[in-house]
């Protein structure tokens, strides 16, 4: 026989993970279909777990998909600022949802898009340094194939981190270059741990050329303080480094006294003009929630012209972004403005659905805290607490979450897939539960950490 | 300055090349911004070109966004098999568009795939070996990612081919191994030009890993017989390698002599189990054009499970494809039935679109057949003729084609984008501007042509 054999594909395909959607999901997903209710606490999947999509977002998709209905809807079906948008978005894409855009993306988009970061930060963004992509994960992608020629090419990138960096720069064949956040000081990041990752790199041969901060933090839920932005933007200037901020939690920001900085407008204020920033953002998190979508942007500053015509040509090769997704992201970019007929409900629902992540966010924390050998930091932002456990020695945390999934159908992903300090273990859960649900789920884990602990020797 | 350089920027990404929107289109789309009206005959967008996307893809679309619409249009609205078409959709991604799919894409929709493939090719098909993608050029890039290792893997590519596929080997490393379909008879292929081709690359040290055959032919419009599906298996069978069938012209098949024959039936029923075979597809050409929606499928046969879970992690590192377009590929796999409400509208549409497009072929063939100094072949197929030009010594195709849009605003795409016999230029042309502009456009390459050769010294 001569198929294709496993290994016959290449070290850097083998060896990437993924862990989010590793061997414990797929493990999970076998239990539903053998007929247990899984509660999957494992992806920041928000409308899988019962939030609801924005209905401005919905209405004018739904136009724009089938523009007849414009004409064949009767009045008051669709609300006069939805129609109007709606015809602003055909108007503007003159051959509708159906065609390749531009490689970049609809340029009334990106248009859009600078707009919205010149509220948000004061400063003012081009269009032209805006690339449209399927979600954040491709922008990343983008950038990172851009930035890795070799295994001696390094990507600083925290621990714990969201996998996709450290699935994507093995897959490229570049180098992981770890730096660890403060747990005990609520995942915070500090000059002297950034200089001693980059020298630790530097002494294997490997080159560091950019750091990935992701703020609010996946799965820390940790939010950056604007010191702590110009901390690491003044560490890259010094070290000539890129800065990748994954921001796409910039609306999930739970705590009273914080607020989400940009690295833009960091970068900005400090007039900085000799640091190269790619800033993510997604319609996936926040309160549109529209993972499947698989809309988002990259914002470059500080990129040389022959540098982003290179992601353009990636962008190029597979076409565009999904049109729709597109659309999405104007979606999140231009909403309805006060005293449009849609702005109330708007508002509304924005309000809702933020306002149960905070709850759920607070009721996770203190639910987990509540557990003996369980530790939470606050979770500050995003959509994830990432606590600690304590287990009897030799016990992995992939054991503990795979016994917890088989004894309680909760799926949640074990630290090891993020990364962790050493002889340290931890998981990370979701906050997206309904409501009713997130008190029983989290009795359901301590009930069975106890159990757990017990059984195997604690 | 420590901003990142162009020069930084690894190999393999400088030296990938997409013609297709590359140099020329960036100029054209200059020239538009300063007011010329371009034909864009570069690329396969039909709906850029005046295509009217099929009703029934677009109202089930509309409802699957927006589903209170399926309880407050009044009746009448839509058709009663749209409603169903999208509460079955509804009911079968429980919580909508909104969400993350299975890394595979949407369970239902591969089942309705199996189910297409088993109605087209008479064999079955197995839901689990077939993964959605964002447009077939995703599935491409996954399965050429598992194939290259180093730069010894080779992949053998059709000359002239479709450049998403020299620019994915280039970029990943790989080396491609051409091989030289015959002009002078149709651009038919060979067992002796594949055996050539393969002890070629041999000779070189390259271990040919796969063979890309592009059918429907995208640049050539050639369309293969069973016999010439028969070699390539046989020819790869003998050799060890995989196939990777590019079917996404199936549709479109242009001769009443001529049938669309797939991969997957021949491979069935000479029974080889020893051929790994990768067939892909897209709601992007055939007569949906939904090029924007950006939906696809891979299916694998005679691949080991173990291969296709690195194609599922490599899938899920970037979450799934978008909802939208797996649903848009549903409907093209799931069209109304006869007696169904919609079917009438959609039979008309459908083979609007078709015959439309079998006109177009015959007329660009004929109209370029009557400049003197190009000789095209057949347009039996896909959406794209491809002439052969003769031009004065020295003169190139990027020439010719840079002349031709700056004299008569038409874009299109020199040879070399797609590879050539040596010594011979052509360039390809879609077969897609409006039926009304054709005559203009041929007749205004006829009149360019005549004044470039005579201007240039032929």
């Amino acid at each position: 026989l001569v198929v294709i054999r496993y290994e016959d594909i290449g070290r850097a395909v083998r060896e990437a993970e993924y862990a989010v959607r590793g061997p414990i999901v797929a493990r999970a997903q076998e239990l539903e279909r053998q007929g247990r209710k899984i509660i999957y606490c494992n992806i920041g999947n928000p409308q899988s777990l019962g939030q609801r999509p924005i209905t401005w977002v919905r209405q004018v998709l739904a136009l724009a998909e089938y523009p007849e209905l414009l004409d064949r809807a009767p009045a008051g079906l669709f609300p006069e600022d939805v129609v109007a948008m709606a015809r602003s978005v055909l108007a503007r894409s003159p051959h509708g949802l159906g065609t390749y855009t531009e490689s970049k993306g609809f340029r009334f988009v990106r248009e859009a898009v600078a707009e919205f970061i010149r509220a948000r930060d004061g400063t003012a963004a081009d269009p032209e340094a805006i690339f449209l992509t399927d979600g954040a994960s491709k922008g990343v992608q983008s950038v990172l194939r851009i930035l890795i020629s070799d295994e001696r090419d390094g990507i600083m990138i925290p621990i714990p981190q969201y996998p996709l960096y450290s699935a994507t720069i093995t897959l490229y064949g570049g180098a992981q270059v770890p730096y660890h956040l403060i747990e005990r000081s609520e995942w915070r990041l500090s000059r002297e741990i950034l200089e001693g990752s980059f020298e630790a790199a530097l002494a294997k041969g490997v080159r560091p050329r950019a750091i990935c901060v992701i703020n609010p933090g996946n799965p820390t839920g940790s939010v950056l303080d604007e010191a702590n932005v110009e901390t690491v933007l003044e560490f890259a200037r010094a070290r000539g480094l890129s800065v990748l901020a994954d921001e796409v939690y910039q609306d999930n920001v739970w705590l009273p006294g914080d607020r989400f900085v940009s690295f833009a407008s960091v970068l900005e204020r400090r007039g900085m003009k000799d640091v190269s920033l790619f800033s993510f953002h997604s319609v996936s998190k926040g309160f549109l929630g529209e993972c499947g979508h698989r809309g988002g942007y990259l914002e470059c500053r500080n990129v040389p012209a022959p540098v982003m015509d290179e992601i353009t040509k990636l962008q190029s090769i597979s076409l565009c972004a999904n049109s729709v997704g597109q659309i999405a992201t104007y979606l999140l970019v231009r909403p309805p403005r006060p005293g449009d007929p849609s702005h109330a409900l708007y508002v509304k629902e924005r309000t809702e659905v933020l306002e149960t992540l905070r709850r759920k966010a607070e009721m996770v924390e203190r639910g987990l805290n509540a557990v003996p050998g369980i530790q939470c930091n606050r979770v500050a932002g995003a959509m994830y607490a990432f606590p600690r456990i304590t287990l009897p020695p030799g016990v992995t945390d992939d054991e503990y979450c795979l016994a917890l999934l088989e004894e309680t159908g909760i799926c949640v992903v074990p630290g090891s897939g993020f990364g962790q300090d050493p002889g340290t273990l931890h998981f990370r859960t979701t906050i997206l539960p309904p409501m009713e649900e997130i008190e029983a789920v989290v009795k359901r884990i301590a009930g069975f950490h106890a159990a757990f602990a017990k059984r195997r020797g604690g």
